[in-house]
């Protein structure tokens, strides 16, 4: 139980996202080791104060009100913990949930779109919600207005559906979809990666649309604008090698060219359930084997093409001020890839790990979904 | 002038289709010679009576008619005839057209689609006739209610078009659009490989449906529902490796799900005009190398496999008798294809050609568009 408090009490500390969290257990082995570490490290990623960590009872009275909603913690490395999302190279390091558990250890498929959807869009996403979940598969989505609303409602007819939503289980969002996500929990199951009691908030979308798509072996975009959050989803979704998938749409209605753009690009061009059964593929680890990247350069690529030691423990034939400098000067307020970072600085990718965990817990750079990196205005 | 009469009535023999009337020319050289061997011919596939030949008079009274009309007639090999239509490996033998001969040297796209299309299906056809045309493109249609007419008026705004016909030219159809297929005379050009006075019949759709393809670079289908014509004249175009384009729609709505399946078989997606140029090939002769063939099998695809001696005349070591019986044994009804004829039958190319023509002047056979044959009921 001390262990467990420790994992929620590092996952929760200001500047440890997924990527760091990752790289302080690889290193420190305990979440004790990592947090008794952490005023060290931050302090030679140039922050004077050590980062703010919940205390022990913050991080136990977040165990008891989830377990008084009737809710599970769940953190990477448990048996507990959704199989896909552990596929991820920076999976979410602590879950909560509520609901059946189950529902996020079985075959799934996302379904997200406009919040603005057409009449035509929402009934295509609530068959279509109803068709999936027909033939036994788990029917993921955000619990937006519009399209997501739609898929649930669709598969809460027949079978299962999963809602990953932006803030703590105990925020509903929005408030029309309340009842929903009460249905949802109740015969299927909410997720989030928030901690208890944060308010939904744009800037944590994308770590919900993360776990739409990692817990998914493919991604259905119903309606979706050109430049919309549905469309950042589907990337996440390729990233993990996921399929993705696309219903085409008139392209005098806006609502649909980026949907229609995706399956220009090479997404499955779908029309029903079947559409999609026919091409998800039976095993997870033969997943994204049968195509061609679907984005011309897709974001964070380069995970799969990490070095070896990007794991291990950094080598330290390197100065880490001058990597921290060096890379501080390469970023700016928008995502660089790591990839590139790593090229333009010249160092070895141990060495920029190792300097932007430093930096991240001293709240000089962000990590984003995708092994994007941006830095943060001071 | 009496040559092209001979031509012309060899064009109109009953029985004489595209490819019967390029092998008579091929083996005979003149039409006057062919017309001369046609009885034989005739005899030798089975049949008793001579074909039914137009007389020099009546010939030359269908010149006089479209002449009156303003129109002019083409044969294969003239100067006037259009280039694009020339690449086929079975070409029309004789065109009549009314209107600017110009508009059939020119770029071309073919844009179809559903007669029964949506509001919304009507104005997109609109608006592509229009763009395309803005871009110095000839707009080629079938005239047919719907699409067809939508994209002709579109481009009638500001440029060209080609409107393609199944009756004679003396033979608006349908009547509703009589007033359309006149400002298309005026002001573009209407072609037709049927003779003077032909009522249109669903019948001789395939062959208009072959200019349409035949005289474009690329073809757009805008509304489409499965089992449909336009899904032919896509086929067609396949066959003769012009681009195939289609603009998605709601998998609700049964006009879409035709071109929706082409996307998926991989005709380019399209929502505008600009997309239709960005993959139209600047050069007829690069037709078709960018792409793999968009259907499993494609119709006529032998065209290009055919031997060389396809074209001469045939070897006569071979019992032309027997293979004619070999054949009609193998055909029936449905169109066979010319490659699985000839494998099927055991024979060389140049004797099931051969035999074809024979029977086909004993109208035991005819020929369908896209190099596949069937066999006619007695």
């Amino acid at each position: 139980m001390k262990e467990r408090t420790d994992y929620l009490r590092l996952a929760r500390t200001e500047g440890v996202g997924p990527v760091t969290y990752r790289r302080l257990l690889a290193q420190f082995v305990t979440a004790e080791a990592a947090l008794a570490a952490l005023p060290e490290i931050a302090r030679a990623g140039g922050r004077v104060n050590a980062p703010a960590t919940p205390s022990r009872r913050d991080a136990e009275r977040e165990f008891q009100k989830v377990e008084k909603l009737g809710g599970h913690i769940v953190f990477t490395g448990e048996p507990a913990y959704p199989p896909m999302l552990a596929l991820l190279p920076d999976p979410p390091p602590v879950l909560s949930i509520l609901g059946d558990m189950a529902a996020l250890h079985g075959r799934a498929v996302g379904v997200v779109g406009a919040r603005n959807a057409s009449a035509n869009g929402q009934h295509m996403a609530e068959m279509l919600g109803t068709d999936l979940a027909a033939q036994k598969l788990v029917v993921v989505s955000g619990l937006a207005r519009g399209i997501d609303a739609a898929a649930h409602r669709g598969a809460l007819h027949v079978g299962f559906t999963v809602a990953a939503i932006a803030g703590g289980l105990d925020q509903p969002y929005p408030p029309e979809n309340a009842d929903l996500q009460a249905q949802i929990a109740a015969r299927g199951a909410v997720v989030t990666e928030a901690p208890w009691g944060t308010a939904p908030q744009s800037r944590h979308f994308p770590r919900r649309n993360r776990i739409i798509a990692g817990l998914s072996l493919g991604l259905v975009v119903v309606e979706a604008a050109l430049r919309s959050g549905s469309l950042i989803t589907a990337r996440l979704a390729q990233d993990a090698n996921r399929e993705i998938f696309a219903v085409p749409g008139s392209p005098l209605d806006p609502r649909c060219r980026g949907s229609n753009d995706l399956i220009r690009q090479g997404a499955h061009l779908i029309e029903s359930a079947d559409d999609v059964l026919a091409n998800l593929p039976d095993d997870p680890r033969r997943l994204g084997l049968s195509r061609a990247p679907l984005f011309a350069r897709g974001v964070g690529q380069g995970a799969s093409e990490e070095p070896a030691n990007w794991e291990g423990a950094p080598d330290n034939d390197f100065d880490i001020a001058r990597v921290q400098a060096d890379i501080l000067g390469l970023l700016n307020p928008s995502p660089t890839e790591m990839d590139a970072l790593i090229r333009c600085s010249g160092h070895p990718a141990a060495a920029v790990a190792a300097a932007l965990m430093n930096l991240e817990l001293a709240l000089r750079v962000e990590f984003l979904p995708g092994n994007r990196i941006c830095r943060l205005a001071h």
